[in-house]
């Protein structure tokens, strides 16, 4: 007869598609393997080498996580940057040149100059022949709304046909499959592949969105993928979100070029369990990462220091257009060309404003916004300017940042929920940013006229920089982001490594702690966990404490008035009438205990293993039939002669199940969810089992509480 | 008849010293405190004002840490400062300025000339009125030695006749601490005292110790102290360790001047339970503490961005000095005064010479250490300058650092274990700067002489700046310290926010990830655990997994040919039967049964809450004598009249004891008493009470399986 214990039935201890998946299961899993290879490589050279090859392949994946992220985001870099282009012109000396790399091969060497290389062809000159005049602004007008049109187009369509979990910035769902929840297909081949195309379609478009958020999820389709190289992240679920931790470090260290500011967020917003070995490894891959794309990127500006990014991420709503989301991605592009082009604040990509906000205005700085009357008697100390009056042209340009600011306020809403990758970071940012700058300059006009003012005494003197407009931007936009992600360590760190400023940490502090209390004080949660609540993912939010006095009999099944909970007795029953109450039943596990009287508690059996070894049992097992009874027994007894041969599952069986009490509180139990990442519980009262409390009960019990629907968590 | 459910007895809930806390009840403790709040808060104005101040008061506590903690570190700094110089000479236009201080004030204007200005007197200028040849140096020699041995010898005192807690870093003790056990004295105002003057006395005597590693301590204090001033956090261990968490990141804050490395240090190195909300108050006191420390230091160098700094934390082993440490400390004071003075790079303050190494070599510079032989044909690119030969003044000063290595190395390692607060960061990072500096300018001269040997070759060309030996000797800083302390993100982020180098994030990220591989490789223990070890703390490591295939049953108290557990049942025992039980064992709780047949498990009751309990109703109950019987039931049955009145217990017996079944795998159990904070957990086999595992069970049985004396464990 042959004993399930020794070979696992395949089927056995996999889980199906939107589950949980059980923490402590996994994790003990991976113990065992790593146990059973110690012990081998004591026996032949060949298993010593490949136990030395299984301690290092978690930092040989990272090597290779680190590898391909960063490529791949040079890459999208590299593109984004030369569609952007297309929509204004082409280079002459190479369609495949985007407009600066055509004018760095040209001769023309001063700075100026660069801007209006002849090999570079706006499209009035390519077709018209000239660049000035109304005739030429509404050819480029044209032609940059038709660019726009069609690279949204083919986004959402890219996107409809081949890979609709490639919408959005992905980060929701990435919480989500961090805390244990399983969701096949969104970290795919398929997937990876339609984002990063239509990622850089929909960020030529020119939509007011950034890649920055998705390459997030570019980054742990990758972790996930490389996954299968390796028999240790690929058989455990548990282990795989390790590296999905690490991948997610990765993703934001590649989008800021912030190595320690990707590790950071993937601690504070992302990640579910970060054991601090997972902190080191992130570490090391976010720095490979880091270290790839700096030696692709060919145009050689060290983002690693300076400011060089964009990227966000969408809120799902469904407005009427929502459901046409072709139309709606082609209605809001139009939009956003026809009001973006003419104001150049907004014609420019959002991370180049963003960095013209945040820069300080210096002597010979020629951009509008730096335009500021020259006083006659200026001094100059060392490199700052004095405050000095604004000109026309800089009030001209702060009508346009306001008309700005309204505009990407509006379109940014908008352009969240829409069936393509989006990310949200680079729009708040901008946002903030314009507000700063706006708020920065009005001080520093206040400053100048009315530097007598008590605010101003003291440590404002007339003819001296008393006011940074540039560091207004730059808190406005910390400031913003941390608003709408509540992120604060990680955001502080993702800002100094972007913008170098180590001297601003006491303000860039103080700016996100204020706007993490304000946001919380007008509602506790952020994007993130609003998308997951709308999209009734199974998620025990780690930031919020449980507060009410119920106690784990409360929300255990079965209630007080239904039918006693379903149970299996350890030798008492046959291959039928398991079948029977599996098919009577839904419930994802049965609890087994030593028979119905004593509901005293011997262990826990999970539903599909139950199904998939009887099934294989039926098949493969000589003379197992319905009346064969079933044992969870450590020792069978001797069978009568003529009974049927009996079916051993105690090898399926969960010997350790957890078990509260019935009147453990329910804030210690929440705590125990979230702590160990359990599935299931079971609940006893003075030794004897009484109920069971799942994930999917707690939330409904939570969302009961909170004046919501119980009805919407939807998965378990 | 007095119920004690309604009014908790005295000294009920509360823990002895040298004991471990529950986590799960102190938490819950908390929420229960919490809920009523909530509740009360409904019923009128003055509670509604008092639950809001309950709600801020989180927040207000760390506001006040970090003022304390800044106000006392920018003392010790000033103080430090002004005692160093103490030992070289004295200010004649007032004894409390330092030498520098006192030569800002004089008239001499020049950078060169403020070192000799006349208003600062050498102690041979003073004694014998001048401060040329033989004669002075001596009496300048002997004065500081004289004025070393006097300040450890006073600071050694100190500590032991007042407080002899004050010794050490106290990291590993707080690491102990914050893990959940309990050091009566250890954070307490007397060691805050001693502490902050002895380690000002320390530091000024030169002895190769820093002050960064105690100004964790002193901050802990701190924290500790202000506790007091909010019932929520005296009354609660849970919280007041969530409160030490960010008094932790305080203390690395003030010492290095980085706020965010310090958060990153608390999370990373010292903290056992890190919950996001401790994260971001660690933020804000660290941000608070930050900015006092930056508003008092009188000397203006801006510490957030520029080095300025020194630190280190001790390891204790015994030697035959270390019986008389009186003895021991003036030895070695001796002996680092007698050597370190002739050197000039071991007399400057540790933190001056790491400052002198990370420098890079200007044109102007006038160190030794830059002094290169300069090329006639000199080529100036922008500020760099190309690589030089080194002149006979750097091969000098080679030697003097290569001898300040060994010295350094040397005497570091006697001065950790003594009598006196000490930190290992400064003297590590120097042993490490030093060698960096010696590997740096060795490449560069190679490279200078050699640069057309393969690795040179293609980036090196003659006349450029190919090797920045300030680079090395950072780089070397980052790795010693690394190495020692097993630091990796908290280390970079810390490195950065002291040198404001960003942009050489990868060199470092690269060396602590390669010198935690190799100390890993080496031995997996960090100086602290190692520390925690030696001193038979129970801590259990949350970095280790637990590898080993045992059981909850061969782990559990009683083993197999031990007597059964001792229970209490529920309502069969007699006060005198009780008080026996309690007098013949010494566990510290008894499980509660519902008889001795059935064995069915209904709670746990701790030894010290029954002692108290039943003192007082012997006191304060009528009519509770020996024979009355025990009752931990819901409801108690009528007493037959003659019988003495019952005592009912069921108000201290906690209703939700933890269990796990005899087959749970050790390696879960272990996961479940680090992530939840247990003291103890029950193990039962279908149903029925089989025995108890603590936390000193599982110590000893680490210690047993690592090979290592398992009586080494002392505390529960």
């Amino acid at each position: 007869m042959m004993d399930l214990l020794d070979e696992p039935v395949p089927g056995v201890g996999t889980y199906e598609d939107f589950n949980t998946i059980d923490w402590v299961r996994e994790k003990s899993k991976d113990r065992d393997r790593h146990r059973e290879i110690a012990s081998q490589s004591k026996e032949s050279t060949w298993a010593f080498i490949m136990s030395i090859h299984d301690a290092f392949s978690g930092w040989l994946l990272m090597l290779l996580v680190g590898l391909k992220a960063g490529a791949l985001a040079g890459w999208i870099d590299i593109a984004a940057h030369w569609m952007t282009d297309l929509k204004e012109g082409v280079c002459l000396s190479g369609f495949w040149f985007n407009h600066e790399h055509c004018c760095w091969n040209s001769k023309e060497t001063t700075f100026q100059e660069r801007d209006k290389c002849p090999n570079w062809k706006s499209w009035a000159e390519l077709l018209i022949g000239y660049n000035n005049g109304p005739l030429a602004y509404i050819m480029n007008y044209l032609m940059y709304v038709c660019w726009a049109l069609f690279f949204s187009f083919l986004a959402v369509s890219l996107v409809r046909s081949f890979a609709p979990y490639a919408c959005g910035s992905g980060i929701p769902e990435i919480k989500t499959i961090l805390s244990g929840f399983i969701i096949r297909g969104y970290l795919g081949k398929w997937t990876l592949m339609i984002k990063t195309i239509t990622l850089v379609l929909a960020v030529s478009s020119g939509l007011s969105l950034g890649k920055e958020g998705p390459l997030v999820h570019v980054a742990c389709c990758c972790g996930n993928i490389l996954c299968h190289l390796f028999t240790k992240y690929r058989k455990n679920e548990a282990k795989r979100r390790e590296v999905l931790s690490a991948a997610a470090a990765v993703g934001v260290s590649v989008a800021f070029g912030a190595p320690i500011g990707g590790v950071l967020f993937s601690l504070e917003e992302v990640s579910y369990y970060f054991p601090l070995k997972t902190l080191w490894r992130s570490f090391f891959a976010a720095l490979v990462a880091a270290f790839t794309l700096r030696s692709i990127n060919p145009f050689g500006n060290s983002r690693l220091v300076l400011f060089y990014v964009e990227f966000h991420s969408p809120w799902r709503k469904t407005t009427r257009l929502g459901q046409y989301p072709v139309l709606e991605v082609l209605v809001v592009t139009a939009i956003t060309a026809v009001l973006a082009f003419p104001n150049s604040y907004t014609r420019m990509s959002t991370s180049e404003l963003i960095s013209e906000l945040f820069n300080d205005c210096g002597l010979l700085d020629s951009s509008q916004l730096c335009n500021y009357s020259n006083v006659s008697d200026i001094k100059l100390s060392g490199n700052t300017l004095p405050d000095r009056p604004a000109s026309h042209d800089v009030y001209m340009a702060m009508w346009q940042l306001a008309l700005a600011l309204i505009f990407k306020m509006l379109i940014t809403v908008v352009t969240f929920g829409m069936k393509i990758p989006s990310g949200l970071f680079i729009p708040s940012m901008a946002v903030g940013a314009i507000a700063g700058r706006l708020l920065g300059v009005g001080m520093e006009q206040l400053a100048y006229y009315h530097h007598d003012w008590v605010i101003f005494k003291g440590w404002c003197s007339p003819g001296a920089d008393c006011i940074t407009p540039g560091l207004y931007a730059m808190v406005g936009a910390a400031a913003c982001l941390g608003g709408v992600t509540r992120m604060t360590v990680s955001l502080v760190v993702i800002m100094f490594e972007l913008t170098g400023g180590l001297e601003y940490i006491v303000p860039l502090m103080a700016a996100t702690m204020t706007s993490k209390w304000v946001a919380d004080a007008l509602g506790r949660e952020g994007i993130y966990e609003a998308h997951i609540r709308l999209n009734g993912y199974p998620f025990l939010e780690p930031k919020e404490e449980f507060s009410h006095k119920t106690l784990a009999m409360d929300v255990m099944r079965p209630r007080r008035s239904d039918p006693p909970v379903s149970i299996i007795t350890q030798d008492g029953m046959s291959v039928e009438e398991v079948e029977a109450l599996i098919a009577d039943t839904s419930y994802s596990g049965f609890p087994v205990v030593v028979s119905q009287e004593s509901q005293r508690l011997v262990g826990f059996v999970l539903r599909r293993d139950l199904v998939v070894s009887i099934e294989n049992a039926r098949q493969r097992q000589e003379g197992v039939v319905s009346t064969s009874r079933i044992f969870f027994t450590e020792y069978t007894p001797p069978q009568p002669p003529n009974c049927p041969p009996p079916l051993k599952l105690r090898g399926i069986m969960d010997l350790s199940p957890f078990t509260v009490t019935d009147h453990t509180p329910m804030d210690i139990v929440v705590d125990i969810f979230r702590k160990l990442g359990l599935r299931q519980c079971l609940v006893t009262h003075n030794g004897r089992l009484l109920g069971i409390i799942t994930k999917k009960d707690i939330l409904k019990h939570m969302a009961q509480i909170a004046n919501r629907d119980p009805d919407s968590i939807l998965f378990n």
